[in-house]
Order: structure tokens, then sequence, then C-alpha cells
């Protein structure tokens, strides 16, 4: 992709706008939305709003915009439906020349609602008008709230949800860094396998990071936290480092 | 940090400006760096020119701009030395009233020289005049030349350097994703490996992503490439999709 170029015609992009707040958007993200003829934003069917239109609110210049509701169960047959139909009407609309930009909060490329329209427009559209375009994830945006990096030297860092707990108990003992999503309604049970490996005092969580008004910041997992907090949490478990050897 | 922060006086920030590519900079780091007294460039010593400088290049308007050489060898005590001296300049800097930006290459808090300056600092400067923020990774923007996401539903993610092959083999058994990095020198170990393991067709490599005229794409890996690349390359092995249970 040529530097600050303007969505073409007939072109679908996915783009990442980070985590929430605007100037974490990058400059490519920037000039895409705000030349773009048709602006997909998801929205979660609990939501009021989309966030990812939080993001850019301020490159919004007259671009039509569809907030397209989307359902939240781990249902394969109710996602890949929804987002068939809207494959289809951006199909219909980068042939009628508009360029079309999907945006997603955070990165498109972890656990992004983009892999399933990416996925339907794979056979619907020539690969060389489909692109990608990433943004700060929320792994990212919570780690930079402490200081600490995530990785140096030969450390290894683990990303997955906090849905299996065996699973995280295992990734616990391969990793320096451990970073689990989806931790939200989780956080209970989450807590309890941490206190019982005695690494609460490694674990720090952010919800809602870098969005206004809605973060919490976390600096030390507690016994004593509510049960549960809002699907966007991040936790971070730096286990320790492994250096060079 | 508010939105639109112009650098302040006194204060220190570790700021990733992505890849290469200067659009790929979020609108938080090039306010940053365009209002910053000071930019510390880290320089691999084997190199004639800062990468990080290229990315900000045209938001250069007479900020003082250092170049600090940094020792490319596994050698802590070399390594820490280089940035205390470094530390040292900042906290005289801060000192008297500047706005310093170290920019980094990349993400910050992925294996980057900023975790040494920031270790460094944390014993020389009150917590609350140190930021750090956030860059797109090489990781994502290799993953986004092949348009396929990263994780999805459950999947597991892990993020290693490709140093030891006996830890990478592990995780290619752990993860539905392996993103290697330092692989450049490691090509032909690392591609052994994953041909003895049946995995060569599941892993692309970007070697340079997102640095103009030296970018370098393989879509899928063989077994008649270079024994070796560039240092900054990256190899993603997509080893399948975990779904939702």
């Amino acid at each position: 992709m040529n530097y600050f170029e303007k969505a073409q015609p007939g072109h679908f992009y996915a783009v990442g706008v980070g985590p929430g707040a605007p100037d974490l958007v990058t400059l490519r993200a920037a000039r895409l939305v705000e030349t773009a003829d048709l602006i997909i934003a998801p929205r979660s069917s609990k939501a009021s709003e989309s966030l990812a239109v939080t993001a850019i609110r301020p490159l919004l210049c007259g671009q039509e915009l569809i907030e397209n509701s989307y359902p939240m169960e781990r249902d394969q047959e109710a996602t890949r439906h929804c987002w068939g139909e809207m494959a289809d009407l951006v199909v219909q609309r980068c042939r009628q020349g508009q360029a079309v930009v999907q945006i997603t909060i955070g990165e498109p490329l972890f656990y992004s609602t983009s892999a399933y329209l990416l996925e339907a427009l794979a056979n619907r559209m020539s690969a060389d008008t489909i692109h990608l375009v990433p943004g700060i994830s929320a792994m990212q945006a919570a780690a930079a709230c402490f200081g600490d990096p995530l990785t140096m030297q030969d450390d290894r860092l683990m990303l997955m949800p906090a849905v299996r707990l065996d699973e995280v108990a295992k990734a616990l003992e391969q990793c320096e860094t451990v970073v689990l999503y989806k931790v939200g309604p989780r956080l209970k049970a989450l807590t309890g396998l941490l206190a019982q490996k005695g690494l609460l005092d490694r674990a720090r969580l952010v919800c809602h990071v870098e969005q206004e008004g809605r973060e919490v910041i976390v600096s030390r997992l507690t016994d004593d936290l509510p049960d549960a907090m809002g699907y966007m949490s991040t936790v971070i478990v730096q286990l320790g480092r492994k250096g060079w050897e």
C-alpha cells in the first residue's frame, strides 16, 4: 500500500482503529476512513453505539455510515450468516465503484469481527481488492498503562482468551508473559486460579483501555475484586524474564 | 494521557513509531514527536541510519535529534551500561525542562531497546513523568500483508524469538498461531524444523515489513530459501483454528 493512499474505488479495507482513543488511530487508518464512501462499523447487539465509531468520530465528514449489529453468542451459524449478508452488501457497493472501509476497535488481526467479514469476502472478491490495516490492540494499550515491556530478550508471550482455565494454567507454565482477553465475566474464576498458583501479585488488569470515561486500571489483582467486569477486560500476567541464554 | 496532548516539559516518552512506513505512525506518536524538544533514536551499530527516523522523517521540524548507537551483542553488561548513560542524559534534559521522546521502530513493548532505557529510568525519574506509547508491531504489519487474522474465536497465539528451536517445537504443539521474531540468521535451521514437522506450507515470512524498497514477502516457506535473511524477519505459522468449544 502506498503511503497516505486514499481509499480506492472498488476496494475493501478492514481497518483497525485502535482501542478507542481517537489519537491512537494510525495516519493510514485515518486517511482511509476520511476518503471512504461507505464505513461499516460493527456494533455488539448489547451496545448502544459502536466503540469503533467513537475512535474515528473526528474523521467523519459525510461518509455513509452503517452500524451493523452482530450476534454476541458463540454460535457459528448465526455469526457466519450475519457476516455473509454484510459481505454481499460490500461486494455490491464495491461493484458500484465505492470504496468501503470496515472499522473495528483494536486490531482486526486479534479476535475481531473483521475475521468473519474477510472470510466471507474471500469467495466473493478478488484478493487484490481486499486490504487489512493493523491497529493498536487492547493488549498493547493495556501494557502501556504500566510501563513494563511485554517481552524483552528471549521472552515468550502467549495471547489467549480466558475461556478454558486448564489451558490458561498450562500457558502460565510455558511463557514469561501471558495476556488474557475476554476476561470480563470470568474474572472470579481466573482470580481463583492465579491465587492458587501464588501469581495474583504478578497480574494486572485493564478494562475498557483508552475508552474515555470508562477505563479501569487495576495494577495488581486481588481476591476482593468484583466477580465480573466489562467484556473488554485484559489481564496481563508477567511471570518473569527469560533473559539471554 | 489526554487526546492529542503535546509532549510536556520534564517528561519522557517511549514512543513506538510502527514498522517503518510513515503512515503507520499513530496520531498520538506523531503529535509527541512534533512537539518534542529532544528526540532519541536508537541505531543498531551495524546500520547506517536509524529505521525509526525513517518512519518519522516527515515530522521533523527542528527538534534536536540524537541517534545513539547501541551494542547488538547479547551482552547484558555492555547493553545496560550503554542505556544507563543514555538515561543520565534523559534525566539531565528533563530537569532542564525539556520534553524528551525516544522513538523506536515497531512496538516498544515487544523486544525493543526501549525496555533498557525504561529500566534505567525507573530509578532515576518519577513514574508519573515516564510514558509509553504503543506502536504497530512487525507481527501485525506482517500478518496484514496476508489478510489472515492472527487469532479468532478461542485461538492461542505465541510470540517468541526463533532462538531456541526446542522451544519453538514445543510452541508449535501448544497454540494455533506461532509468531517468530529474530528469524533472519536462523532461517535455515527453522525451515528444517518446519519441514520435519510437515509445516512448511503453513509458514509465511516477511522481512523488513513496511520498509520502503526493502520489504520481502514470502507467502509460503520452502526449503530452497536463502540460508539467512535480514535480522528483521518475522515468520508466522498458522497451525489451525480452535473455533469455539
